[in-house]
């Protein structure tokens, strides 16, 4: 019992779960892919308690957006167009309609005007039913285009932090030992990025069974991210890295986890960004080039494109 | 005075209040309810001072709130349809009534065509006094819509956090000692989050007195919350619920308050949950049964309907 | 040399300014109003730069603030009616006016149906001088009227504490010693905070020099503040208090400067509130009264009232 | 081995990239700017990776988000012209055209009253055709003009911290030893700021690499921000400037940066400021001079104009 509290022998001991699986579910799968999202399946809940209509408008793609907003914008008015339409022609003034399909249209148009508050006025609602739905509309009108419209906005100012990840992971030299590096960068030339924080949650399986580990790096926090950082970890003598080998990590089906967040200038507001490197992702031996350089006029410059480029080195 | 800041008594020793009462009010209530909100009531201020109608349109159901918002359109267009009633049929043209209630209506509906700006002009004002009110009324219908919008929206994007709870939490086997878990999973498929925190407050009545004890997490923080979390406080020497029994729970009337946040990707803010379990809620000498699987892809799934099930141990 | 990071000694030398003034201005002048205002005046700056017209829209009463939309509405169309008038009657159908001011008046209820976009269409613009000076209104009375909606909704909405303070601030008996208290309740009935934290800073005026201090609470965060918190600053050797008695805090001028923040759980953000008390506003050798009691079906329930209730005792 | 995390050789030593360039670039050029923009170039990705139409609409001048406003305006509505336009005459009622250019004026002003719904109705879609278009161009208004006033108030109240700073910093008298001081106000009269918060980095330039050190400030937080603030690095021997000189400075191509962060009421929300001293901004032996003075109602005031004066002192 008195080593239960010895830092080391307890992290390697761990066996709760910690939000992501410990069970070696498949050795060629990843935990978290490169684009931050997760290799889960949730079952047992009916549809509606894990489904967020929130979340589902604010990530599809614009194009898919779009098109629920329309669709949604033709059966509304499919809907009230059909009310108008049962209600008869004797509702509105302005309609000289030659047959019931082009009543309906005249409806239908009438309908958009409607919900749109456009209003043009030439078909106007006489009577009281024609009145009563056509108030009605209106006003749903409003209150639908501003979830439309809210959600359109809110997709546009969405505080998303764009990384450039370095597409593999180093272990370099670093002082008179390795390092485990990897480089980013802020894809965004306008998003200041100030206060930015890494986490690295290093994961291996031994006898079937997944740990994990936080890297403790050299600098967990910048202040101010302009250019690139090399995020860094020190494979000392302290590291759960200490003494593995390529080899190892292929063995321990090995995955960095990678958790970024950073206070963005443009949105006022902290942005986050997750991404892994598995084993097979890891390059030994080597070490990012330089790719700083300088302008006429004396200013920095990166070149982003190159900011995988490496080289091998000797050890 | 020596021992006053020796941690362990000072805490057992605790007095002052700290935002729950410490008074025993009934052992049967919980401080705290499974939902999270908490068992109070206030008195002694005016209800304009407590009442918070922004707190009150957003905490509503939806179906209270479109019948508010539907009765308040209702209202005021009936008295703006009063304004223009009694200024008499000559302030409008277009206008055609066979009596009163008839001509009422008319303002009414060409009311509603104010309010919400659909102006569609068969009905229109001349004269100086409908004009006037209708131009008021066209400036109070956008702004009194903007609340209801505003409302609308800020309702369905409202950053809450679903977490699913075990329905009971164990005292399991942990190492060689046991410890008090509970094991949750955010029920949201595709809102995730990361940076996910935990607090355990700790409730007993002794001699008629409430204490408080915070309880001390194997990790008080997760940094991806993909799948479920088991939280476990290890009853250790140290803690204050080292050598307490299933009968203490009862005559203690213990109470675990439970307190989340974390950071969701989807509002891209930080969430709270809040819930309690209460001592007929643990289960003694059991632990949690794994719910984890693999689909045939090779992804983690997890089966939340069984996120509370548990079975007996021998300790 | 040695002594200078010596903490004590450090801060009593404390003489470069941190925010608040350390020159001491006028001993009856608090630094901090009880509504958590400050007694401050800024000078020499162009009144543009110092002013923020978002701050002053957003603070002023509603009353005031509704004026202004109301006048900013009347001015704008008066403008734009002007551009109508000048461009002259065969600009628009619709329009029959026996003198200029009617036509002028016309001109200005056409300008706000417009500019509100009701549109009725009665009087509609003909020719491009008018149709092109009403498509700009029509553009610019959405976008102010996006500025006077968008500012309403963000007062209704403000995420603002409403914290009840005890008048007082208590020097009452805790434990074997005394502590300094003052009592703190949400004035909503349904806007629940949690993780509140509170900081005291203790200001004096020694030698004609204002000196701060942050005092040690005994907590000075609580996780659920659903009742009335306490805050405790037990007043022990090491408090910048101890030995100090009522003479002296009036002949040092002291302020007890409060502020506090938490998360609230309606905004779904964290919230402020400041407050102070001086010398005068303490009460030595006095505790709260118990303000707790249960209603009929077992809730604690708090009597707000009495939140500054206390009584004077021996010690 | 032994020595590398001893914390000062550690960051003598240092040479992984942290955001800014380690790379000397250019000896006159800043790293970061007065207003907090950076001096830095990106290159390598294409164009619209690293472009943010929304930090661009953000960040222009009101005149520049005006303009592009009205253009777009315009250019929809020519777009939505052509389309009525091609549509033929026989789609409307109540265009009176005497040739095709006024036609097409008469569609664009159809235009705009259809995608702003004022909709006055007398020009009026029938037929398929036109009622389809405007259908659709009712729509689009909505949906583009929310974008135009989301973008609008979100300018408008944009959470910026304005922060007033002295023109220089000082290496000034404190104590027994130096300091290096800035002073720094908040420009704006009723944003109140609590809890501020500043870093200091220190960049100096030794063989042709550039180095960064945190400076360690006497306080590196204040809880109320209403007046001044001088933030003072006290130069210790533990100091990286210590044993400096002004000729040092100038041999090391010293630069400070500056980031501060604080709660500002008004917005409700932190705030950033970023900013940065040159070595040939230091003034060296100096002392800031006393701002405040006391209005006749006995109110601190503090001169604003007046926060970056000095006087020379002998050391």
């Amino acid at each position: 019992m008195a080593a239960l509290f010895n830092r080391k022998n307890y992290k390697e001991e761990e066996v709760t779960d910690l939000g992501l699986s410990n069970k070696v579910i498949s050795l060629n799968q990843r935990l978290v892919n490169k684009d931050g999202s997760f290799n889960t399946v949730r079952k047992g809940l009916p549809y509606h308690q894990t489904f967020s209509i929130y979340q589902y408008l604010s990530s599809i793609s614009w194009m898919k957006f779009c098109a629920i907003v329309f669709a949604a914008y033709i059966i509304i008015n499919i809907f009230f167009a059909f009310l108008y339409f049962i209600g008869g022609e004797e509702n509105f003034v302005g309609i000289k309609s030659s047959n019931e399909f082009e009543r309906f249209l005249n409806d239908f148009f009438f309908s958009t005007q409607t919900f749109t508050t456009v209003g043009y006025g030439r078909v106007n609602p006489v009577g009281i039913y024609s009145n009563v739905i056509s108030s009605i509309e209106s006003l749903t009108g409003l209150l639908s285009l501003a979830l439309a419209t809210g959600l359109l906005y809110s997709r546009f100012s969405r505080p998303v932090a764009k990384i450039l990840y370095s597409d593999n992971a180093l272990v370099a030299p670093y002082k008179d030992i390795t390092a485990l590096q990897f480089r980013i960068a802020n894809k965004r030339r306008d998003h200041q990025m100030v206060d930015v924080e890494a986490e690295i949650m290093f994961s291996k399986v031994e006898n079937g069974q997944r740990k994990f580990f936080e890297l403790k790096l050299e600098y967990n926090k910048i202040h101010f991210f302009s250019l690139t950082w090399t995020v860094n970890h020190p494979i000392d003598e302290n590291s759960p890295l200490y003494g593995l080998t390529e080899e190892d990590y292929r063995n321990l089906n090995v995955e960095f986890l990678i958790l970024l967040k950073g206070f963005d200038d443009t949105f006022a507001q902290i942005v986050h960004s997750r991404s892994s490197y598995k084993y097979d992702e890891i390059i030994w031996n080597a070490k990012f080039l330089n790719i700083y350089s300088t302008t006429d006029d004396g200013k920095s410059m990166i070149e982003l494109d190159k900011i995988s480029d490496y080289e091998k080195v000797l050890i």
